[in-house]
């Protein structure tokens, strides 16, 4: 059983990184820390763990973490995530960042878009953690950089065409929406049910952080610099992120050869439904479950191809993922423990 | 008192249509009709009218209408409309259709997404009911096309650009999120409350019905043909659309400017609101009011300008343009009875 | 026209009043106050009132209020309100208090409930504001205690059977159910969107304060001392309160007498609906409006009957009876600016 | 591995069943019918299936799945399920009927509440499938009646007060509170979207099927008979039942007696969870588990007991139920294959 610690596990995002090690036939997560919540039962914050784990929070130091642990999970918010990895990392442990502090490869990037990084030496150590596209660095990394919950669905919903040049790369377009779990467990008013429910809106449009994450992944796959559009928008639903996808064709392309082209690119990964054609992804059915569903669609009227991707943020978008790479980082079958099927309705 | 009919009253828009008209200063509603209903009183079908009316759906024939009614209100399916519409226009009487049928002044496409017109020559006589654009041909009609939901939305979001020349017209996309009463009360698996509750989806792709009624009078503005990309979704909220579009810049211009061009193209709108830069629409804003709210973003990084549009769908989308409408065909001011502020929470 | 002045008016109450005020065609609304909003436009706070207001929120003094309105809504957290009221009451307006204040007669039970009582001199002065049982006083009435939004709907509920004498008074269990709005816009992890939504629960089960306001109530009607178990849970909606409650029958009653004792109680009540036999309210079918909805059910295996009562907490049950009080303070018809056709779907 | 068969597979029920079953480590799916979706994939009718289960619908005759299956589950609706058991029960198969038709012992009120029973002499020799009563009976089972979704929380909740004689058997009060799903997948307007959407109301009051089997089985342990006042309403999600039961408490008891009493009731019990003293369920911590979670409160101002206890309807109230009640037939430890953590948010 491999050892292994949350730390800054409150959230979220914490919370659904213990459901799935819980359930993980080889997990046993032996300490989750949180400041706020310290020496409090789990079951008490979440009631949903009641009969599950006696597990309580605590206000554990790294070196605690790093004597009892082989896998660290970093679920802190970023500008804090930075200041505890480097000590993670320097003691051999595996570490898992869900922050944005190690996405960005340029540190000048990360700082306009960010803070000021106090790290910077470390960036280049860090594999991003996106396993459909980099498996193979994934099994040999020590430590990860989680990718954000927008990017994962957007990256995956266009490789495969960027990959194959057959879209015009100044084009594409990310509409993009997500659910309320997205934005943390903070109280903050706009996070208040009475200003969500029946509400719909954009936010942050063509200025949010995730922009120069989904550009860098882009502009490695098509090889050039790309600019997108991105606009994400709050969705009245709990869990779930839908992104509707637009790029100009290059040249004409029939439908059937894009299935073709998402197939190939996709044959191995356990975690990408491509839906078949005339079918297209809800939120729904990925909710709980590691799965990001493509659903393509060409637009022959304009010559553009629209993509829809679906995944559920806090699973594939980020405690899924995690363990995900976990998986891949201490040799384990990638699907191990990440075998749920969506609850629906 | 102005004496109305509403010919086909059962589903949301007539409900809808019946509740702005009982508070409408100057209108008396005569008759509702309803096959599926008659004998039945609204308030049994929808009990929100208790105490409020003692109108009974009957199943009344137009000629009943026409000898006791000044202006009616066609709520009736597509293909329907335009069997009884004529026999309502030859009275005299104004007419208000708030179907498809008389939208598209082209017959050849109207039968190409939709079915075989039966009324072709009744076609050229029908007004295009956006008031903030044909005002003045509405203050003199008496057949009035009333546009469709997300057409009401995109155009009125867009107009000012094409208007002034600003973007190219090739390179419009419309993404459109829609709330359930948008597909009506019809029994459809895909309406029930555990298909739509916590999910979210796109659908018919570049395939929807409102696909050449945008492009139609985007074209008339644009004085040239134009073709979109048009992408709706299915947003779990009861009312409300919010469109986010994208379009490429022509040349360089400023936020600013984009600002002045919409307050001049709108002076005279009493519904139309320019959300202040930096703020955005949120469909919460307008629900239950015939309100459209627009949003405007430049992405210099990119050079598009991205305009989100909200208004709520069963209102500004249908029955309260059809009163806004019936205002201006009366000589009424175009603001009467419909000065509902929105009801949030 | 009346000059009226909200005080404290940046929460979900506050705002509800201005949107009825303003809707009102025998006031004008001169001043609004809110410290935490000082000097910010209320469009701004709530963009629905965009276009139709330009107000803005004003830190003013009670001073202020009194030299400029001829009513004064107080929309504060109970402990405030007893802290300003009895400038306004001295200086002659006509006050209308939505906090807890002076809604309980015995001091000593309001500060077992709340907290130590600082004008108790003042609360033999307040008329409890509920039209439908003290019509007579609040049209005299200079200060008015406005009802709970629980007590509202479960006093109107039982009321004409404990009048009547038909239940017996020690029996009586009103099992509530609140939408979210009724907590408030308050920074409260259990008012997060992910936290109510998809949920339901009970809360603070036989120990609400509003017990002692509907015991005091209930035993005013009945000429005697009256218990209640009294559980309020969360719905997952913004708006509405549903209450069933449950009494054992005195003797053999029929549901068609109790009809009758309803009918006649609420002979002259325009905003009590009494729901046909064999129909039942629904908070949607009172959203927006200031109806209560009232369905009656005997449950002849077990001698008991149930009574279910529906408003809008926001309206009815807080602001919307405010307006009603005032309209009677002010010698207007009861039900001038009231007349909300309920929002539906 | 277990091969079984769900026989009528195409609601919310069975496909619940078949999450459950996928995921349960003995059992091998081998068959799903359905006359509506005939040769339909399993992950067309329900996309969250895609990439899980290659099963197509069938519309298997009784014989086919009396051949190939040792365990077979009825998810048909009442009146359909007496049809066919008898044959499965006959050919000695394990059968798990999820229908009402052979939870009530007394056919004659089964005939009163239902409809005519066709097979009254099998109705003694089904097991009523509420494993926490009726442990022992159930490993010994081979035809066994899973009971309502209503009655398992209502039940569970009141059962060790009863068991205990500790209140009075004529005062039970059960107020209930269901998500959409457990009105099933028929298209009905009442199951509409905006129909149920930010709405909630009460329905069947004191009339509803599950009173009788309430009934019986809180007369069993009781050793009484008795009647209870039983209102179910609808909440606006997805899954999920609240129940809310109110008792009068025979004699002087404390509420630390009380929580006693239940600890010792289920003390062996793997899926009822006792919640501390001053914390109360949510629906949303039980969500996708096969847990009841019971809050008790005794109100000592009125001399009664409350008692809240929540279920999944889709788990507990009816698909998890049925598979602890097969682990228990087929001699698995209980609680295989049903250990899923509730998803929260």
């Amino acid at each position: 059983m491999l050892k292994v610690g949350i730390y800054g596990a409150s959230g979220y995002t914490g919370q659904e990184l213990l459901r799935l090690l819980i359930g993980h036939p080889d997990t046993d997560v032996v300490t989750i820390t949180s400041r706020k919540f310290k020496n409090v039962a789990v079951s008490e914050v979440y009631p949903a763990f009641a009969s599950t784990t006696d597990l309580k929070f605590a206000d554990s130091s790294p070196e605690n973490i790093i004597s009892s642990c082989e896998v660290v999970f970093l679920a802190l918010p970023h500008g804090e995530a930075m200041k505890v990895a480097p000590e993670f990392v320097a003691a051999g442990m595996k570490v898992i960042d869900l922050s944005a502090d190690f996405r960005l490869r340029d540190v000048s990037v990360y700082e306009e878009w960010y803070t000021r990084h106090t790290s910077p030496d470390l960036v280049q150590k860090a594999v991003y953690g996106l396993p459909e596209l980099y498996r193979d660095d994934l099994k040999n990394a020590r430590f990860v950089a989680n990718p954000g919950c927008y990017p994962t669905g957007i990256i995956l919903g266009i490789a495969p065409l960027l990959k194959d040049g057959c879209i015009d790369t100044s084009s594409i377009i990310a509409d993009s929406k997500s659910g309320a779990s997205g934005a943390g467990r903070e109280l903050q008013f706009g996070s208040l049910f009475c200003e969500v429910n029946e509400g719909f809106r954009a936010y942050k449009i063509a200025s949010h952080r995730h922009t120069p994450e989904i550009e860098q992944e882009l502009g490695r796959i098509a090889n050039t610099a790309i600019k997108i559009s991105f606009v994400p928008h709050l969705i009245p639903v709990s869990r779930g992120i839908l992104n509707t996808i637009y790029a100009d064709l290059q040249n004409d392309i029939s439908e059937s050869e894009i299935f073709g082209i998402y197939e190939k690119f996709y044959g191995d990964a356990k975690f990408v439904r491509i839906c078949k054609p005339g079918s297209l992804p809800n939120v729904s059915s990925v909710r709980g479950s590691n799965n990001c569903d493509i659903g393509i669609v060409v637009d022959g009227r304009t010559g553009r191809v629209i993509i829809v991707s679906a995944i559920d943020n806090l699973v594939k978008g980020a405690s899924g993922q995690a363990v995900q790479n976990m998986n891949l980082m201490c040799g384990l079958p990638e699907d191990t423990g990440l075998d749920h099927i969506s609850l629906f309705p």
